[in-house]
């Protein structure tokens, strides 16, 4: 496999730690994916190509990876793919649902083939994870996907129905970003590996994986985030360093995120920065990787997998995209 | 099980005829739809509870649990349930990407809680399906759902490639129908039982289904369809009665769909009624209903079901929703 140039620091990090394995088995995640979304009769596949060729931490196939372990299981590789063509069809779903001209600094497929494509390329994507985890023949991991899927959905409706509430609190955001991101990076886990353990240290990352991603909407840089800051705001989406901000400067509150353009959601960033809440968020986000490697300790691993585990659960907070 | 008052002839001769049987396992696949989209905390599956309640046929799982038989199986009543939540989805997505007002006779997901919220709806009532189906750890049937959703997005995304396409020939369309309504109508067939026979069975039906849709989007009337005449115009989308009309009255593909209103489009629909097209794609319709009935010779059934199942045959091609 040739590592891609954008490979973040600590995803290199857990790379190069993990000699070859690793990466020879996200080698074979790759070119499934690319099967995934190709041989679908002539260019109907195109849109879910370019989502796919737009590259991706790999995240979640990683978390599978690592969990079952350096031997090589066909089981773990077609659950790897099927995670992210479910972590795929929903950022092309957002996308639609926002509006989002850009992802990872490239055109969403909204914005290139307008949203009635990728309405239905997030559809194929979705159905396509299924029809390659239900080759396998394991019910087990379709269900765990299924019940993931769902909780991402729910979360997805739950951040539609709070939409521009600025009296949202940290225990709904929490909760919401456990149903959006956590139950998604828990299910990696379990796939991966069928150990309780497991399912405390998927979820605890995942939250602190969302709440990076919130302070790098506020903090940026866009050059190296890949989108403008404040990208949230302009969705009416509230999220912890805007709940935190709040509680410091109440001012904030009187915001009227209805009518906020790109510049005063700069400006609304600038004003939330400046109270602290980013580190304090920051912050939070570490103790929830403290407590995932915690959780970590309990699952019965060998050394090297448990000590690269422990590297993506540093890389989720060590990041900019 | 009460018999909503909404249920077309055809369907209340297959209830009718199925003594007291089919009615029940309905009943209880009616349940299991309302336990699917309930039970996600506070009322975030109202939409897709909206949805449920606006009704419906029901065809698809009637398909499942006629090949299943008269023995209650509760794989045969989630298989039902997890195809109509699978339909569902694709009404619910189909909606957004129209920006419809109506479905049935009643506002649609989109129309009322706009569009972001309909999307993740759409996302839940799929994921639920796969989750329900999951739980019979029964990995053929994922797989035969998961292939069929598949097919479904590919033929959504095809109908959007073509959109506004007055060069669209027969072959094409009838392919495109084939991946939108024909698979699902065999996937539900062969979700009933596994036999090899129901494939082209289904796939007919599910044929003539569309081919009758696609001439009630032409004919109306709205206040049985519930629906106003000329919709699939409007959206750009090319039917069978469009290029049958075509054929007959070369006018009419230099029709600038683009630029089509309501009024030009229900003009449009008279135009083409006046070439007899409406009859012609009536009788291919027919035809595809008499394939299916001659596979459903060759498949092992005692006479009662294969009589039911002749009569949904027939019912596709008799009806106003």
């Amino acid at each position: 496999m040739t590592r891609p140039s954008s490979v973040p620091p600590p995803v290199t990090a857990v790379l190069d730690a993990s000699s070859r394995w690793l990466p020879a088995r996200l080698g074979e995640v790759e070119e499934l994916l690319r099967e995934a979304v190709a041989g679908h009769g002539e260019n109907l596949g195109e849109d879910a190509g370019a989502t796919l060729g737009a590259g991706g931490k790999r995240l979640r196939p990683m978390l599978v990876l690592l969990c079952a372990g350096p031997e090589r299981s066909d089981a773990a590789i077609r659950a790897a793919t099927a995670i992210e063509l479910v972590h795929m069809a929903t950022l092309v779903h957002d996308d639609v649902l926002d509006d989002a001209p850009l992802r990872r600094g490239l055109p969403t497929v909204a914005a290139t083939s307008g949203r009635e494509r990728a309405t239905a390329t997030g559809d194929l994507l979705f159905s396509r994870a299924f029809a390659l985890l239900a080759e396998t023949g394991d019910a087990r991991s379709v269900a765990l996907l299924a019940d993931a899927s769902v909780a991402l959905a729910r979360g997805e409706l739950a951040q539609r129905r709070d939409a521009f509430d600025l009296g949202l609190d940290e225990e709904r955001y929490l909760w919401r970003c456990r149903l959006k991101t956590g139950r998604l990076f828990e299910c990696a886990c379990l796939l991966g590996r069928d150990d309780e353990a497991l399912r405390e240290f998927g979820a605890e990352i995942g939250l602190a994986f969302q709440l990076l991603d919130d302070v790098l909407d506020v903090s940026g840089p866009p050059e190296r985030t890949g989108k403008a800051r404040g990208t949230d705001l302009l969705d009416g989406t509230v999220t912890l360093p805007l709940i935190e901000a709040a509680a410091a400067d109440p001012g904030i509150r009187e915001a009227d995120l209805q009518a906020l353009d790109a510049a005063g959601a700069e400006a609304l960033c600038d004003r939330i920065a400046a109270t602290g809440a980013l580190d304090r968020v920051r912050a939070h986000a570490l103790e929830m990787v403290a407590t995932a490697k915690w959780a970590l300790e309990r699952a019965a691993f060998e050394p090297e997998q448990r000590q690269l585990l422990a590297l993506v659960a540093d890389g989720v907070v060590q990041r900019y995209s």
